[in-house]
């Protein structure tokens, strides 16, 4: 798919894989996030080590969290942004949460060509979302791609997602900041957001902002402007935050201030103590998902796999029932309530 | 709450319990859903004693799964299509589960007023929905409760909700029917019924088809009987299922015709081996369902709380990576990959 397989048997060296990570060489950085989206126990183990011995670096970058629908101008938004960011100087990495990929093998950010001068800028490194199973490996592989852009010197990661599902939830809970992306909308229907992404957002952003659309722009963001000043503040926003502006990702307007806006909510949060704090309380979260799923893979292993099917004919042909039968195969696996 | 409280150290004689029930005891049974509702660890054994001595008696009811939000007529329905059938000799149990009340502590069935006629009929049994704290354990209870209600004979069991969240899945996973009551809405917008909702449904029923909204309904339910035809045809439903049919509970009007409907594609059910196909599948859903969530249980104990509380602790500081974390939890509690 990306041209980086990892082959069988090619005696990778974890210590030298590290060394060339924390020495900003893209190919390890592209090598290593591979080793993390592999599903093969002995590439989990090397994964482990990778990451681990990664984690002293030390290095953090600005997390950006960014959802938006399709239509609404992501990737236009993406390559400005990144652009205006490496322009001063400012290492960019992109990578993608995209739950469809499962169902489609598709991939939000497999297109390149979609960010045709940002993948070719030698300070920024996009990366396609992976094709995984379900949300929970898409959540875990991306946590851990952001680990290594982190060590491997990255000043940004912006973190993508389409609006479907669960997968703002992940997006937002691996994020340092949460953007929620619009386009310019007639009416006051509010695009039909749910109230739950809009609590999520530290800023909405309506794009399009250009031409015949500037005016229905600038009434949009006002109606989410006013529809923010109604949520209960929370201890982590500064007065006037969230926020909602416009900006034009096409004619490359109004980026500036928005990263202006980014980084004074940035400095405020460190100063204030919620920086660290919510980066804590994110490893919780996933410490809590990540316990919630291997406890659920136990489930997954053959021997487990072989007395459920046994179980599950008996139940289904009447002679157990259903709760009994749970537990037989938890008693069977060893698993007793303790 | 409601009257039938367990006292601790009664010495409950669930031998006696169970031939109660099967003697059709209406106190017994209310005693008996009590049981099943309690989450005392000595109740739960004494719960599945119960349940396990009944399985043997081998009746079976019909069980209709109704849902409808609030304001479409779904007690009046239920009142007026109840008595119907206890007119016809037939004993009918209703049930609820309504995932509300974990929040309020109230009941969609805790007035009994709300069905005054059928609550006083000696061939009706009406059942408040229980206060519970997640739908898991309602699922778990209402389907016990289910059970119990087979076994003191009654014909039809109503296993009512109201559209919110997952609880129709729930009603319609322990359904032989799966009912979806609507109210007559002016336009074509099909009332915001989610697909998935629409898919579960055998039998559309829009009331309130009286007086001056005679018309709307009638068009309602036009709207919906063509939205039904666009769905892929499933393979447990005869020609012309599922279908969309206009009612008045309050005329008691087309009451009838809906429960002929019933009855006819409950018999070609019956006879191609859908119904028991139907029955063994959702065994199986709820083995599966009991089966995780047994699973998920092992971590709310004393000793795995402390040790979540350490180890989250540690991940909060930044001393160990989640996934490293998790594991060394399921490690501690004996939880090993097999």
């Amino acid at each position: 798919m990306n041209g980086l397989r990892l082959k069988s048997g090619d005696g990778m060296n974890i210590a030298d894989l590290r060394d060339r990570i924390l020495n900003q060489e893209r190919r390890a950085l592209a090598r290593a996030i591979t080793l993390v989206e592999s599903a093969r126990e002995d590439h989990r183990a090397q994964a482990a080590e990778l990451l681990d011995g990664l984690r002293g670096a030390g290095r953090q970058a600005l997390r950006i969290g960014l959802s938006g629908t399709p239509g609404v101008g992501k990737s236009t938004f993406i390559e400005s942004f990144g652009m205006m960011l490496t322009a001063q100087g400012l290492r960019v990495a992109v990578l993608a949460v995209d739950p469809s990929s499962a169902r489609s093998g598709g991939s939000i950010l497999g297109d390149k060509t979609r960010m045709e001068r940002l993948s070719r800028d030698k300070n920024a490194f996009i990366r396609p979302s992976p094709s995984q199973t379900h949300l929970g490996g898409v959540a875990r592989r991306t946590r851990e791609a952001v680990a290594l852009c982190e060590a491997a010197g990255f000043d940004v990661v912006l973190i993508e997602t389409v609006g479907v599902g669960q997968s703002e939830t992940v997006v937002a809970e691996m994020s340092d900041l949460f953007l929620l992306l619009l386009a310019p909308a007639g009416g006051d229907e509010l695009q039909g957001v749910k109230r739950g992404i809009m609590e999520m957002a530290d800023v909405i952003l309506v794009n399009k902002a250009d031409g015949d659309l500037k005016p229905t722009a600038m009434r949009t963001c006002a109606d989410y402007a006013g529809a923010l000043r109604l949520l209960r503040k929370r201890p982590q926003d500064p007065e006037g935050f969230p926020k909602a502006m416009t900006v034009s990702a096409l004619e490359e307007d109004g980026l500036a201030q928005a990263w202006e806006e980014m980084q004074s909510l940035t400095g405020w949060r460190k100063e204030n103590g919620h920086w660290e704090g919510r980066r804590a309380h994110q490893a919780q979260y996933w410490f809590h998902e990540e316990l919630r799923q291997a406890l659920l893979a136990r489930l997954e292993t053959k021997e487990a796999q072989r007395l459920v099917a046994a179980a599950g004919a008996e139940v289904a042909a009447g002679d157990m029932a259903p709760t009994a039968a749970a537990e037989k195969v938890l008693g069977a696996l060893g698993i007793t309530q303790t």
